[in-house]
């Protein structure tokens, strides 16, 4: 979802400008990560630590740990630790009582929950560059994460209404649906993208998304899976979270 | 902190009865855990599913991870991963301006956070035995875990006021301000710990202390460590909190 960000820059700014903190040597200036103070970084701590939310507004993947994440996301782990902690979200739903009234919902963010850009991320070093992404979201070719996409199928199935909710702008509304169609995701609720002039951070956008899906709507978001903490915090955050894990990049 | 239901129990229900849930076999039987359904249990995925507070609610160990536990807790990388968030603590806390009235406290849970159990537990094949519980905690040997024990004589050097808060019981007072001084904690604002008669969860109990602090105490919690998302979840969770790993039981 750095990716989204990056996404309403792009269109609010302007196609031809890059992102800055794209390449290795930033991160030796990135105030408050406290990188630099580990001259000896244990990337599994790293990683351990960016999951559990103890560091955070990162803005790079430290340059010592870049090979390890890679590793982790391209070999078995990352795949696995996706599926288990899809399996866990669909042990809890199914326990859950549905009204039967439709108005039992299930709130997934889309990028790097139920769609993955990994092929894109693989290929830029890790990093986030505007003019790759802009090209390759347009593609619309971004991959299901096979176990959330178990889940979501599981999901409809047990009779949940599903609710995409994601920082991405507008602008990419169509591009998006033929995307979640062609990796699978073939029905849904509600598909929530954030406002070309909205600037707001993503605890607070999807916050007043979820207040509104409540209040306003009238639904009960029962479960609710996203890769970021900014996903699953902040107000209304439904009955029960699900973090997904992602090295890659940090969504405040 | 199972250790501070089985004391609760311990000293409400009377010293000569074992905790239930303490045998291998009780696994198979666990409602919600859903490992049952793993029949490929992969333990890492398993420990991140346990760190992101994406599996809640079990009881032990499963069966198959207890060696991964064992070799995790044992071995260098729990000791790391200690280090490295108790260094992004430190890394915050220097970052803010104390106000100089003493009000400023950092909340530190105390087992598996700032005393360990671990000699304990790695000779009771990582199983919460009430007896065997009851013989460790007089001795009042608990070792401090070290990340967390530097820390928290650096934020007494920055001049935060420390409250160790525990859902031990509070028959076990003078045991455990023998045991924090005796691993290095030296001086701290407040150690509380639990009425006899209190059967709150830890989430309710703790908030309500936390809540009490602040509002009747006067207190700015600027900072909250545990190794349990019980005691970081709630109100008045603090200004950020830090949780230490602890693949090893969970306190609801």
């Amino acid at each position: 979802m750095g990716f989204l960000f990056l996404f309403l820059m792009v269109t609010t700014i302007g196609t031809a400008l890059a992102i800055p903190p794209a390449t290795y040597q930033n991160h030796l200036l990135m105030p408050h990560s406290g990188f630099e103070k580990h001259s000896h970084l244990n990337c599994p701590s790293w990683r351990l630590a960016v999951e559990t939310h103890n560091i955070r507004d990162w803005t790079q993947i430290p340059e010592a740990c870049v090979g390890y994440v890679a590793s982790y996301i391209l070999g078995k782990q990352y795949r696995q630790d996706c599926d288990l902690i899809s399996d866990e979200a669909y042990n809890y739903a199914k326990g859950l009582n549905l009204t039967g009234d439709g108005k039992d919902v299930w709130v997934f963010d889309v990028d790097e929950t139920t769609l993955s850009n990994v092929p894109l991320l693989a290929t830029t070093g890790w990093q986030l560059m505007a003019e790759n992404s802009v090209e390759w979201f347009a593609k619309g070719e971004s991959p299901a994460i096979p176990g959330p996409l178990k889940l979501y199928k599981k999901l409809v199935k047990l009779g949940f209404k599903i609710v995409f909710l994601t920082g991405l702008s507008k602008d990419f509304t169509e591009i998006r649906i033929r995307n979640l169609k062609a990796a699978g995701y073939t029905k849904w609720e509600k598909l929530i993208l954030k406002k070309v002039d909205d600037n707001r951070g993503a605890v607070a956008y999807k916050s007043s998304e979820r207040k509104a899906l409540e209040e306003e709507g009238g639904y009960r978001i029962r479960g609710n899976m996203g890769d970021q903490w900014s996903d699953l915090v902040g107000t209304n955050t439904g009955d029960r979270t699900f973090k997904l894990p992602n090295p890659m990049y940090y969504v405040p």
